[in-house]
């Protein structure tokens, strides 16, 4: 039987670097995103074309665009948040631009600083540009499983939003777990409706492992016929809302679990775990993942006597 | 539409508490588990009648027992590896002594120092003792998803063990992912195999979440028709194997995930937080547990600015 194919897409370069305190030297960042290219991966955000004073950990972002090695096999994405960014972006040959706002008012005010109608208006302005390019259009929608102010965002807020987007012609759309609030059941039932409706579009689920069910929501989305998933190498990522709690699915998890339900991620977890052990030596700080410290299931030790009677 | 009942069991004070270096205060032991017996669990494991030179950290067995205040709602239940241990246990008046070998005969000999076999005929003859008694027997098996040094254990081998106590009367049998080798595709095979072989015995799922999949395993075997779970308090619970990995699943974690999908737990997630925030103070740690620090998804926050665009 053909296994199901899962496509990969790997953020930590941006959602996960966006959050580091110290800057991440700018070979560094190279070195670990032409890793990642030979990793199998479907697509990579590899940057943010913001301005550098709003994220300085990603002012390189001209930079790294230019200078990393891409494989003809991955889509190169970078969040962009304005129409400057946007041309920014195309002028490196970004292979996608990712756009994103937030589905809650509240969220998108404190964290875009404007309405979300505002935003819509800048960013229909980016997909009006970009469109007339062979640059592919993504939509990220924060909050779509909850906002942290707000609470629960109804499923038609969300779709509603996703509806004037593919309208628009945007080629793929994102749904957000911004801050950790998705569980299952709320997964299954928003990515069916979702698929149902935008059967031509790419769908991307993007969780954050805050309250623990990242890979149950995964699971969840896929029940519901969703086939990519951005993760982020070593857990990485964060939410201002639960200091210390860990970040945006593990890269590493996902791919071990997915390969041993019988999926192909098209993913190499060898060289995964390779490049993920590299990270604390970079942030200069400990990861979330738990399949570094662990290892892959089958990863055998020797006979060693524990007085403790484990189970 | 009636609630689907899970029944919630309480790990933390055996399979945590013999993990950790420092001795735990009688009284603060004592402390928790009233704490506990409050929050609505069906069942709790108090200690661990072993020798308290094989675990110090539980050497104060009886006195615990008989002095916590127990609520007639909990079956109180204790780990004990020979009949010495269940003869002790017996005199504190346990609801239920819970029995423990591995399936994987390295591990066994490994863990507890003598063959299978050995372990089986020390248990059935525990059994023996116990059976005209109104005392309850449970049997874990550990490593029934895998053995860290064995790899795969076949599921006939896991299943053909579980026929044997089955065959020896006992009442309820617990399917361990002793260091977080279960899979969610493994795990709804080999309980479905369980469940239709033991119809009238109480069969519990046992899970830890050194590879981050103890949720997506926890709604695997719901979907097997499982509705008993080992959770620990905090995620307390460790593996030899994998240090700095995460333990036992998360009990609170668990309750809220099962909650949200519209299940009844029985538990009062509240108290579940509160008690689980005293345990760093008393085991000198920070503990697993993500919900311990970004709360539950609908505790709210207000509008603060972020200008990481967070997605």
């Amino acid at each position: 039987m053909q296994k199901k194919r899962i496509y990969i897409q790997e953020v930590a370069c941006r959602d996960g670097f966006q959050n580091e305190a110290a800057f991440i030297p700018t070979d560094d960042k190279i070195e670990i995103i032409n890793r990642l290219s030979d990793c199998g991966f479907a697509k990579i955000e590899v940057t943010s074309f913001t301005s550098p004073k709003a994220i300085p950990a990603l002012r390189d972002a001209e930079e790294v665009m230019h200078r990393i090695q891409r494989n003809p096999n991955v889509v190169y994405t970078v969040l962009v948040p304005n129409l400057r960014g946007a041309e920014r972006a195309m002028s490196c040959g970004v292979d996608e631009v990712n756009l994103v706002m937030s589905v809650s008012e509240t969220h998108n005010q404190s964290n875009l600083r404007m309405t979300r109608e505002r935003s819509f208006e800048q960013l229909a302005g980016i997909i009006g540009e970009v469109k007339s390019t062979p640059v592919a259009i993504n939509i990220s929608l924060s909050c779509s499983f909850g906002c942290p102010m707000e609470g629960d965002v109804p499923q038609d807020e969300v779709l509603s939003w996703a509806d004037r987007f593919a309208e628009l012609g945007v080629h793929g759309i994102t749904l957000c777990d911004t801050t950790g609030m998705a569980y299952p059941t709320q997964v299954r039932a928003l990515f069916e409706d979702c698929k149902a409706r935008f059967p031509a579009l790419e769908l991307t689920a993007h969780f954050h492992n805050t309250r623990g069910m990242a890979l149950a929501n995964a699971n969840a989305a896929i029940e519901a016929g969703i086939n990519r998933f951005d993760v982020s190498l070593g857990g990485l990522g964060g939410c201002p809302y639960a200091p210390g709690a860990s970040g945006n699915v593990c890269t590493e998890e996902m791919v071990h679990m997915l390969e041993l339900m019988g999926m192909d991620t098209g993913v190499n977890l060898e060289q995964l775990l390779q490049a993920s052990a590299l990270l604390p030596g970079l942030i200069g700080h400990d990861v979330p993942s738990q399949i570094l410290k662990a290892g892959p299931r089958l990863k055998l030790h020797n006979p060693v006597g524990s007085m403790a009677r484990s189970q």
